[in-house]
């Protein structure tokens, strides 16, 4: 606290609550390029003077400060904005100071107005104008001096025309631009933006095991089966492929199938068991290919305009060679044997945590972003970070930090599905998308508060959720139960709730339901353990409404981020309703969707029509993007039937009455 | 923000959102002495470990931290507090580190009950209890020294006497005091908290003109005839007698009656004029008295439990000598004239404000901190700041900090009717109480919008109403047209909504309510510019009922802070009713007033059983405290009537019925 200093008396002016703002400015927030961000804060002084108030902002790279003005809204409140144009990290701050010229006019108005003596105020104001000349240039400067002169000059002009001049429009504009700023306050903290490119913002995902890509029924697949299906992939229009680990898998306590204690000789083992003889996070999979191959794979994947994501999972198997060359990176028991991972009474005998606790973790931290440099090296953009809140905060921090400073373009999305404060710090100390609570958010209640949640209060400064119905991990209950209309319920949620989503395939899209054991969520024959070879021509199979969906997305900007989704009022537990929009209203979307997977509902929405920008006295039309049907509504009150059978959701866009007649399509 | 540095990474603990913390720490919280402070934190780590947490805390006149626990509560967080039982300040933070012997046991538990090998895990805990033991001295080293031994010696025990040891509660108990915080993490501030005396929460002020207190109508009053007056104010059980500026008052461009632009010969002037001839801010007005009848007033208050408020008004007439001694101190305007204060069209030609602007505002500074320490040390401990929300925040911080630093008894009031942020701004920089807009909250919802936000929200950590129905300057029209009983509603409302409140007396106590002009504020007559004779006998005067009220605040803790009020709901939006009670329940208000001051209301209540500590199930007593009267209620559904011309109020003590029936009184 600086309480006692006698220091800057002469700086009057407060500014305070700046927002955004992350803990204190301990964190930055987050846009991607071409966004813009609205800064407000509490600016005021003593008495009763006027103020100026500006948002200073540069990108990192530059020296100087760029300016743009706060407006004064109600209470003291002041609100500005700027656009960031470039990747990587702007500083922004407020910048305020008592304007004089303001205060001198206010007041000589004010005076005029009672028909009082203004000679003196009219030298004041003569002072300040001359005043103002000095820190002017050119043809402003100039101005300034004469219309000092002229106000102090009672021989040339009459008083009616010296107040004239004093209260002119043109020369408040000119003085106001050359404000004494010597006692100007600056808040205390600069505060960082991150910005990233679209992708972070905007992403659809597609997780799948390069293994299982063979043709072939139980051969390994490789790389070479995968760029043959790209094409499938981007079918579908995802623009992520995502794949598990890898690298090498290790042999001791190899896992069999469906996580059994002892593998089969012929049993793959688990990509997130890293480490074998034949390398650790460094190395390719033999049976996968070879790093040309992976190589080749990202060219191709990116021809077609799809980013392979690598998986980060920092663990070891016992045969990783760290844990012979680097064995102090690990835990050792009193019986010499090394840690490995247990959450009692569980063990993972294949798996050796790092010890971060180790006296050697500035190795171990550098040694680990070599592992991310890597593959950066090798094309790769885009990391899931595997159980992140296994680790160190400040690791993670740090290692952020280092890669996009020099390679600002990298996305981390972070799969930590733990407790709420934990998850939310992850995303504030860096990555730039999290996996969240959406698998388990399946009633009206719980979607409503969660994603007003993370769209409508500060969280959505930092955290850019990433939405999975399901990973190969998690295959929730409702999955499980709720046969096909369920996935395209949750498909159109995950990809109309989230501007960033993903889905876990080709399970996803072929309705694979079967758990391993009842009230769990493991996947029976989990891909985890051994090659699936999937039909992927199966009837059933909804890669043509993911087709859709995703080209919806595409087509539709008011689907690209999250801030302003809004849930309207529909009588039945059953139906949700959501809009997004564009921040002009030229894109808006209206969702329906019906949650019960086994029945029909009906009810009666009460539409926001503010939000959706609807004139309450002109009908409009609701185009259904997923069936092409047209409906014309008006007014917040409309009727919705949606049987799951058919179609359990409407993504409607809306489109307004265009102001001719004239036109062959009324609605735009 | 502290980003890509590699320091400290082995501090694997997380400390955030530490309440109550104002401003990111810029500010103190206040307490007065006895009372406590409950520290929250969030508090979390990486993976699964056990945490320890503690609140660490000192006077600032310690070197040393003290240390008492924090709890975990959901959601990682965790809460504890501390006493602050000395004057001045205290200095508060969280500390929290991996406790490593408990994450062990609580794993060993688990393995114990799955029947597993823990053979090494015992040896584990052995290393555990020897690490620990080397922080140990005397007897606990010893046993931490014997019990690791005893862990890792199989030939002397069996395995379940080894496991029972293990995992004893004595074992754990000495173990965990002894941890390795080596890697511990601090929070990154030090929170501060300012310790006042009880007055500047509790207290009823009295404000007075002393030149009014002159038992013959027409001679001016003085400090003697102030002594006389002193057993009058403390009969109606005021702790502060409040004085306007005791300073000898300018003649130049003197006000008259009623704020007349120029005075008669005889007229005093305004108190709030301050500076003649005679003297300024250290001298007193010549006709109230020398500097030694003020003393010893001050002396004689004192003994009757009455403190003399001083005014600080900081401002200048043109006959003050600093216009002579310091023109620097002030504005000069082009015609060479000093420039007097104004809100145009409004000009106030006998005041000179002081130029904070100007370039000697450091020695002004001091001279006004000189002020204050001239009256300190004549006794006088609190003070009444004037308007200070047109002088700087910073020279109200530093001069507040530099009085209390010395001074640690010293109470300062902020007199500031203005907008909201700048009246908080003034109590975070240090005022210990602050005026409110309660003069202007007359209606139910306002009442409770405005006392909740003042008592439920962050804002009670700094800011301590004292409630005002009047002032000089305020006469609102509620007060002008609703009679003695809308006085009694003031009274009663501002005495046990505020645990500080206020009245400007006589005027109060005699239901003076003649406005100069219909819709205006100011009163008639104002003793601001004439010295009034008031009749203090008069037979509607309030004095007796002021008397009870302040005795039932004397009596009833619950009435003597603020932080307990809840509101309770009342079917008749003229009626308001209210509950302050003690933490423990010990002693509880109810409080119901009717707001209209004409005609009689009825309703029924609502109540909060569980606010009010008291079981559903039981009847209990309400005691009037006004009129005595006693009912016997059950339940949260009680009925109530008001006639505004009998009591406009009830101010009930809640009586729970006491444990048994032999008790002559059953409700305690």
């Amino acid at each position: 606290m600086n309480t006692c200093a006698m220091t800057d008396g002469q700086i009057r002016v407060v500014i305070a609550n700046v927002q955004p703002e992350i803990e204190h400015g301990r964190f930055p927030v987050k846009r991607t390029v071409g966004e813009k961000v609205v800064v407000e804060a509490d600016v005021f002084t003593d008495g009763h003077d006027a103020l100026a108030a500006v948002l200073l902002y540069r990108h990192e790279k530059e020296r100087h400060w760029r300016e743009t003005p706060l407006l004064a809204l109600v209470n003291d409140e002041w609100r500005g904005e700027f656009i960031v144009s470039e990747l990587g990290r702007y500083v922004y701050t407020v910048h305020a100071w008592v304007d004089h010229f303001t205060s001198w006019r206010r007041a000589l108005a004010k005076k005029v107005e009672a028909g009082q003596d203004v000679a003196v105020d009219l030298l004041v104001g003569a002072q300040l104008l001359g005043e103002a000349s000095t820190r002017a240039a050119g043809q402003d400067a100039e101005n300034l001096q004469e219309w000092a002169r002229a106000l102090q000059s009672p021989q040339e002009s009459s008083l009616a025309q010296r107040i004239q001049l004093a209260l002119a429009e043109e020369v408040a504009s000119v003085a106001v631009s050359y404000p004494d700023r010597r006692r100007a306050a600056t808040y205390d903290k600069e505060l960082i933006v991150i910005v990233d490119r679209e992708k972070a913002r905007f992403s659809a995902w597609y997780e799948m095991f390069p293994r299982s890509c063979a043709p072939e029924p139980g051969r390994h697949g490789t790389f070479k089966d995968c760029e043959a299906r790209l094409s499938y992939i981007t079918a579908m229009g995802f623009d992520v492929l995502y794949f598990p680990p890898i690298h090498p898998i290790g042999r001791t306590y190899r896992k069999g199938k469906n996580n059994a204690l002892s593998a089969g000789l012929r049993d793959p083992g688990s990509p997130w068991a890293i480490g074998a003889q034949e390398g650790g996070h460094r190395a390719i999979h033999p049976q996968l290919g070879s790093l040309a191959d992976f190589k080749q794979l990202i060219i191709k994947a990116r021809e077609q305009g799809l980013e392979i994501a690598l998986d980060l999972a920092f663990q070891c198997t016992p045969d990783h060679p760290y844990v012979k060359e680097h064995p102090e990176w690990f835990r050792h028991r009193p019986d010499g044997s090394i840690q490995y991972a247990e959450n009692p009474p569980k063990k993972y005998q294949d798996i050796y945590p790092f010890d971060f606790d180790t006296d050697h973790w500035q190795a171990l931290w550098e040694e680990l972003k070599g592992v991310v440099l890597f593959w950066i090296d090798q094309g790769v953009r885009i990391f899931r970070v595997d159980n992140p809140h296994t680790k160190p905060f400040r690791f993670w921090e740090w290692l952020i930090n280092a890669v996009t400073k020099e390679h600002a373009d990298v996305i981390f999305l972070a799969e930590a599905f733990t407790r709420p404060k934990v998850m939310s710090r992850l995303a504030q100390l860096g990555f730039s998308q999290s996996y969240t609570y959406f698998a388990w958010r399946n009633t009206k209640q719980e979607i409503m508060q969660y994603f007003t949640e993370l769209t409508q209060t500060e969280v959505r400064e930092y955290f850019r959720p990433n939405l999975w119905p399901n990973t190969p991990d998690i295959l929730t209950e409702y999955l499980q139960l709720g046969g096909r209309p369920v996935f395209i319920t949750r498909l159109v949620l995950a990809a109309t709730l989230g501007a960033s989503y993903g889905v876990y395939g080709p399970a996803f899209e072929l309705c694979e339901n079967r758990p391993l054991q009842v009230g769990g969520e493991e996947y029976l024959d989990s891909e985890k353990y051994e090659i699936r070879s999937w039909n992927l021509g199966k009837s059933e199979s909804l890669r043509d409404v993911i087709a859709r969906v995703n080209r919806i997305r595409r087509e539709n900007p008011a689907l690209q981020s999250d801030w302003s989704l809004r849930f309207h009022t529909i009588d039945n537990d059953q139906l949700l309703c959501y809009s997004k929009s564009t921040e002009d209203c030229a894109n808006v979307i209206l969702v329906v969707v019906n949650l019960d997977p086994h029945h029909a509902h009906s009810g009666w929405m009460d539409l926001s029509l503010e939000t959706l920008g609807l004139d309450p006295r002109q009908p409009y039309q609701v185009h259904d993007l997923l069936s092409e049907a047209r409906y014309l509504w008006s007014g917040a009150h409309n009727y919705i039937e949606l049987n799951p059978q058919a179609a359990p959701a409407h993504v409607f866009r809306i489109r307004r009455r265009t102001r001719t007649e004239r036109d062959f399509d009324y609605y735009m």
